[in-house]
């Protein structure tokens, strides 16, 4: 039986990492999606909000559990027993930094190993940095993620802190 | 008649971008060159400052208007009538970064056309930020920027937070 | 008024080339596809079959002639009147090699533009030599080329030098 | 239970194709290494040979199989139940290119996964290609394939052929 | 005589810098390996303590000394009479802003060089800042730097600062 | 002393060559600029007339020595008592290639270094094949090769074979 993790920061989560997911669960007898519990500066949900985000997103897959984790990913995937770390690549990746990390990482625990799929075509070009900025412009964003994920968006960028945004040219 | 916008941050304006704008302005009937009204925290210049050094730059040329944003560019584009948005590309461009704002762009505006220039080989080394770091430590830069643009920069950089600035090895 | 030549081997014509030339007739007055009239040893089709292929896809845009050329783009440019050479990028293009031409060009002739164009999302993945591979080892391509263009590789594939490709595994 | 595909040209293998397949091993119940079939004008080895390389390679993995295909690997795939397509990456791999065929892939065949595995650093720089022309010149490549693979390099390039190689400086 | 000069900011010194700096002395008559004395805010080491890293590292090398800079490389090149800026290059580099910041380099001084070594395979996934990351959340760097430097590391990460990093998953 | 060994087919010597040629004589103590013996079917000119080209442009120089070799370029370097490789890198250059060569090289003789120099901004994008080819079509290439490269050019073009090329569109 072959467990896997698909970690990540999710900050939304997107259609694009929700094909990853469902895809690597097709191919392993249990996915555990795991949100990195970094600190909140840089993010806009919180760790919980971004757990419940893709629990809304997943939950109705029988072989995928939803975790966080911090530290480092193949103490975690240790921690839980997981073999393979799932990657979604897109064409606009940072290849040279995924290989990078995924060397790193074999040198930390050689038992573990990076699979990386690749990103559906539609959803090459979201990312969930490049998303929040649409979202944040007043952008439609309703073809690049779930309806739940929409609307936690729309509320986050209603809040007074959308006075710094978009007031036209 | 063939409406572009050449947008960007023109922090400040290098002899790149203008090479870029000249000849964009051959190929349309009209180009507006579109300064991004960002927060000034991470800009050296003022969007008014950053205006009036493009307009004394290309003032001259019939068809080009020098305008601001803010928003997704696709709005401005739409506001003005515009149906391309202009890209200068440089050999050391992210071409990732640029594919993943066109095709973007292309979901949220079909109509609009992102359309790209190749910098000429003399500029292919020139970035406002690289510009900037050489002013800031005093490097010659009289080739790479039109002479006021060059007196603005050596004014910028010999006010007091020239300070933290190069003081030799 | 501007004038812009679309260049290529187009062997065959793709639904990627077609975004790109439909695309690029919106934006110039006038627009050439100028199929590239190589020897034909590494060919699938004629020039003759590529140009006529190419004409009844895109035939029936106003502003869209369909022509052929040899030797350099820039002197066909020149002897047709056009001022931008168009190109459609993929996200899978070879950017170094588009510059090196590119640039090439420009010391060529300083008075003619490469314009380059992003092709749409679905069609990213989509080469013509990836075309015949798949076409050629009987893969579907309905919905990557024309009708007229998938009868006609079907037809170049069922003859006599089929007898080279598929014979399972 | 989870049936993985790990296809090439395998000319001959090396130990880079190696540590991708027992990591793949280690991942899926069942992993095909499947031989491309191809004409053999390019290749060194016939396909008979690439496959006993490859047994005497392998062989000894109770999970791993060695087979042969021609046509679509993704034809291939579904003729054997395999769910996923192994491929291993190497920084100097050509990623667009792996994302082409990716995403055509997906396009023939939706049910089945591509999934990247990253050779071990110390392969990165091993090409079956690049291990030929060290082989035919007469470097040293014992570090870089099995020893009976290197056996069978040495007897290709000590038949007359070597006549066109290595004649010193 | 060829003096060379080998810039960084060295945060700290890493096995793959020390195996750049021994090559580059071995070619060039002295090696002047120049600690970036940038402003300290997003280094984890001062100036002093790197250079004092880099001298325990370096010290037994005769011709090779240990200093620091701020301002532009190119006019530390000049100051100390060297012709040659070594860089060090792995598959992972940037080689775009590499080239841009080579090319600006000429542009400033034509008579100082920028020569690039390439990194040993065993280092290629070794950055500065991912060894930082690696060594704050507890994983193993005892391959991937000097003793030295390992116990350095452990020092500041140990501090009080620690609060914020690994609590587990 | 250093001696350095510059390596290439060089069929024919562009400017770009002659460029990283004078800058690396500047560097080390001897250059020895060596031309690949290579089968001539895929090449221009023959070996002697590759020697001869890049005689008549660097015979002046008085520490570069101009040689041919076959083989491995490792080999040839430990023959000449050379321990660096010069390889002109350009922003068009397929670094990854580049990477897998020198790796393999370093894995042959670890006591050779490869040495990268940037060429100069004008000749970014001049390599020998698009040279040859719009030399070929009739292009203007004087100011990119010297003038008896480009007389042999024009010699080579005018004989019989020309009847394959440029005859309008």
């Amino acid at each position: 039986m072959t467990k896997a993790v698909y970690p990540g920061s999710f900050d939304p989560v997107t259609n694009g990492h929700l094909d990853i997911a469902v895809r690597a669960a097709s191919l392993f007898d249990e996915l555990i999606v795991a949100v990195y519990d970094a600190p909140p500066k840089h993010l806009l949900f919180t760790t919980d909000q971004r757990v419940e985000l893709m629990r809304q997103a997943l939950g109705h897959l029988p072989n995928v559990k939803i975790g966080f984790f911090t530290g480092l990913i193949v103490d975690y995937a240790h921690k839980v027993g997981a073999r393979a770390i799932v990657r979604g690549l897109r064409m606009s990746s940072d290849f040279e930094h995924e290989f990078e990390m995924a060397l790193m990482n074999k040198n930390l625990a050689p038992d573990v190993e990076v699979v990386c799929l690749m990103t559906a075509v539609d959803f090459q070009f979201l990312s969930s940095s490049l998303l929040k900025e649409v979202a944040q412009l007043g952008g439609s964003i309703s073809n690049l993620v779930p309806k739940h994920v929409a609307a936690a968006l729309k509320k986050k960028y209603s809040l007074p802190e959308e006075s710094v945004s978009r007031k036209g040219g």
